[in-house]
């Protein structure tokens, strides 16, 4: 059986000064260097399978300091604080001995205490009702995942047009794959600039920094399966070159998996 | 002229290896250990005073290892990647050889472009038409910010009521200083957390993370002076042992000066 591609992409090997080598992915290939969510993942990976580890990811914050070039890279996790019920990371990515990635992630072992959502799922049709994107960007990585966009997609026509930000769509793995957390953390990347939705206007962007929450437990990670994600994300302001965006994904259950954030660079 | 207490507070002196030596305030102190605020403030006093540094603060994570004890520590900013407009950092900052508090940022040099506040500032009355509070904590930092709380104070009677995270308020520092990058910081952590907000009962909290994404730069944080800042902020999620807020501070102009997420530990 052929391994799932994003199974490929974070395949990571273990060197003996406890670094892990890694090598960016054809198949998730973004216009210039590898899709953001991809990277992001991978550095999660080299957490979650180090021998140290304790708990499950709570937070995640990674900033992207340059392209990472094709070819492999190195990639450090150091648990620089290992607490009672929570560990915090430092995480660097490097080619040619530059960082072109850092990190720091928090895990932890949850316990049951009182829980509650805030931001209710909204209401939006089945995936089954929802029809594929007609517009659809060209990126490589772009075939890695099932859109369907129900509000704020990909505009069809560029003409500078736009009120609002905001995207709800559908998306999962494609071919469709059990969630985990690294796939998670990739797919909270997934939304498509802000500044493209709100003005209709195509100018160059890079991810800064992206933070992730993971309200979802091992087990609700799980319970996802291969189901779809309903994302929602808006921009909250684009100022002199940088935008943030902020948002979320429930799964089809309606349990808010995690919450994200990030400030992208704009030129114009 | 005696100084402000926060520039004290965030007092650092230069080490011959390239790190600084801080030291608590117990003008600021907290429960346990300072108010996170100011730790925060204190970490990127180490960038902002860094003779190599590029540009103005775009991004922030902090993340809180550990009580920090009273006393003396040393912080580390390093520059880990400078670019053309952007530099990414990495701090760290040590009690006795051992890390209490991690974070990164990302400093950039900012150009006028298409701008765009998407995140309206809420219709709320002005400063002078706000009471003070009723109901104040009895932790010292608490003494150095004037807060006007419009909606969602703390609870006058913690009896287990409240059916939303939402607080609205008016702050400043007391006494009045003109904003910095470094005080902003810290007025991004002065929300009271969520989880008292939501179920007006008290449990043990912990901030584990923090994010702040300034949106201003530095002629906007000069030009906000003295004045007052809206702050609003909600929870999305409490999920066995873990919360998030979102919130944004803006200047009395209605400026949208930093948009702030955390994660934070609850107990129960």
């Amino acid at each position: 059986m052929t391994p799932h591609p994003f199974d490929e992409a974070v395949d990571l090997q273990a060197q003996p000064d406890g670094s892990w080598l890694g090598h960016t992915s054809p198949a998730y290939a973004n216009m210039v260097g590898p899709f953001g969510g991809i990277t992001t993942a991978q550095a999660l990976t080299a957490v979650l399978r180090h021998p140290e580890r304790l708990g499950d990811p709570v937070a995640l914050t990674v900033n992207f300091c340059a392209a990472v070039e094709k070819g492999t890279f190195v990639v450090q996790a150091r648990p620089v604080r290992t607490n009672r019920s929570t560990q915090h990371w430092v995480i660097e990515l490097q080619q040619a001995g530059q960082a072109v990635f850092t990190a720091t992630a928090v895990t932890a072992v949850r316990r049951e205490t009182w829980s509650l959502d805030e931001e209710a799922m909204p209401a939006c049709p089945p995936p089954s009702e929802v029809a594929l994107p007609q517009a659809r960007a060209p990126m490589e990585f772009v075939s890695r995942y099932e859109q369907r966009p129900i509000t704020g997609g990909l505009p069809l026509v560029w003409d500078g047009s736009g009120n609002s930000s905001l995207t709800q769509l559908w998306v999962r793995d494609q071919p469709p794959r059990p969630l985990d957390f690294a796939s998670l953390s990739a797919l909270a990347d997934i939304f498509f600039p802000r500044v493209y939705i709100r003005r209709s206007t195509h100018v160059p962007v890079g991810t800064v920094s992206l933070t992730i929450y993971f309200h979802a437990d091992a087990s609700q990670v799980a319970q996802t399966g291969s189901g779809y994600l309903l994302g929602q994300v808006r921009a909250q302001a684009f100022r002199n070159g940088y935008f943030d965006h902020t948002g979320q994904l429930w799964n089809e259950a309606g349990v808010l998996l995690v919450t994200t954030h990030q400030l992208v660079y704009y030129k114009q």
